[in-house]
């Protein structure tokens, strides 16, 4: 893995137990898809982890070119063409309670996991709601941030009640995203997924679906998903970076959508598959540039 | 400072990369005030902290006896007598991303900073309003998570703008908390702070401050304290287990009870220097028993 500016091994790496990160929950990360040996929009992944410092204050800003550097190192260090990246950026050490950023230089680890090969076909998943409501207007939700205690808890909550996933809802009873997962749902024949507004955390993956179903010429529509609307769904299924396109067949027992992936859901995942892989195809090496041919000729 | 059952020196002390506090905010923290070499209420420390882990799944529950020792061993290697110390415990290290927690064993660290003797008129000081509001429905604003992201930030805010603390509202508009302190009005003669149900952590200074008014027979009230109220208090002030008493004398730059700390405040905060240096006071020797004094003179 990588720790502030070199490769370490993960069993011996440590962090200050001083870090804001730790301390705080103060810092901002990013979780990414490798395949075939490159990392699927890591300038995206970048730049919102970025946007994440930019808006929380972590100073300086950690380069781009130096996280890069960072996530391609590991990745190579680790020997993986399949895998899940793990970028964190805290606002650093602080030794002295409130000293301030003036002490605090960010801290950067990167760490990477094999996956297997994103398949086109995910198996499904189940759901059960969290009891505990997100404030949509808390715009710390739509910022990946380490202070993830209530995504968290959500998450272990449904998985304690036989639950792949936790769904959240908002103050106002409306579905805005999973613990680690982004929601969509086919509904009347549009594609339905929360906006931001809602209180939640757009996924790069989210992102995809939205571009793959817009390019198949899929009605696609941002609007609040209320109960009635998953109960009704023609279709549901969730969004992540590294596991791609996941059916979601069940809610709190409920079976959603004849509780089988639908024809949507299974064409979307297929794509998504498909278009991290082209994105991450070897670069075909550069033909020579025709003067250069023509001087090697000469 | 103590990391995991041993004392080790702060400088090279280490944390795991893959600790579910670093990578996710999971985990319950205390900040506990030690006044003459002893830590104030103690006990009531971390009974909070051990119902905190309980609450977030946290497993298994340190024990009260390893957390005391832990806490205690620490103030004594740093060889303090008035101390500001933080035991933090998380849901411990998970090298493979959801493989849950029967891989995890928790993660204690206590660590030590000297501060000033408490004093009975702390100087005041000046807050600013946070925009963003939380969520009263929130339950986990009543537990000291290491999630704190919403509460740093809005600290820092304050401070960039000139203020000593943040004040936080919530989605009602009414004032819940400071970001690490506690608020208390007096209006037409009653001392107000807000019930915990109005989004925010009841802090054992607050706790200590609610008998010390009602052992000198103040009318106390834990009633939602509005923007009016705050505009047309008699005093204000702040509470913190570590630094007591704060006298609260202006708000987003208006002063509040004409800028000054006020009679009850100052009184309060003898009152709260006292019980914490009474409390601490070293235990005298116990006399031996009549029996043994027998023993002795047979």
């Amino acid at each position: 893995m990588y720790v502030n500016g070199r490769i370490c091994d993960a069993g011996t790496a440590g962090i200050s137990p001083f870090d804001t990160g730790f301390l705080l929950g103060y810092g901002v990360f990013e979780t990414m898809r490798a395949c075939a040996g490159r990392v699927f929009r890591l300038g995206r992944h970048l730049e919102r982890l970025r946007a994440g410092c930019r808006l929380l204050g972590i100073e300086p800003v950690p380069e781009f070119a130096e996280l890069r550097s960072a996530v391609e190192a590991t990745l190579r260090a680790n020997g993986l063409r399949e895998a899940r990246l793990r970028c964190t950026v805290t606002a650093g050490v602080e030794t002295v309670p409130g000293a301030g950023p003036s002490a605090v230089h960010p801290t950067v680890v990167v760490a990477a996991w094999p996956v297997p090969k994103l398949v086109s076909a995910h198996s499904p998943w189940t759901a059960g709601t969290s009891a505990r409501p997100v404030f949509s207007r808390d715009p710390l939700l739509s910022v990946k941030t380490t202070s993830r205690v209530g995504h968290v808890l959500a998450r272990r909550q449904a998985r304690a009640a036989g639950y792949d996933e936790a769904l959240l809802v908002n103050e106002s009873g409306t579905y805005t995203e999973g613990s680690v997962t982004n929601l969509f749902v086919l509904r009347a024949g549009v594609l339905l997924t929360p906006p931001v507004t809602d209180g939640l955390l757009p996924g790069l993956a989210r992102e995809l679906v939205l571009e793959l179903a817009a390019g198949r010429g899929l009605k696609v529509q941002e609007r609040s998903i209320a109960v009635r609307d998953l109960s009704c769904a023609e279709e549901a299924f969730l969004t992540n970076a590294v596991l791609g396109v996941v059916p979601l067949v069940a809610v709190d027992g409920r079976p959603v959508a004849g509780g089988l992936p639908g024809p949507v859901t299974v064409s979307l995942g297929r794509a998504f598959a498909a278009a991290v892989a082209a994105e991450c195809a070897p670069v075909p090496p550069t033909p020579p540039e025709p003067d250069m041919v023509d001087n090697i000729r000469g």
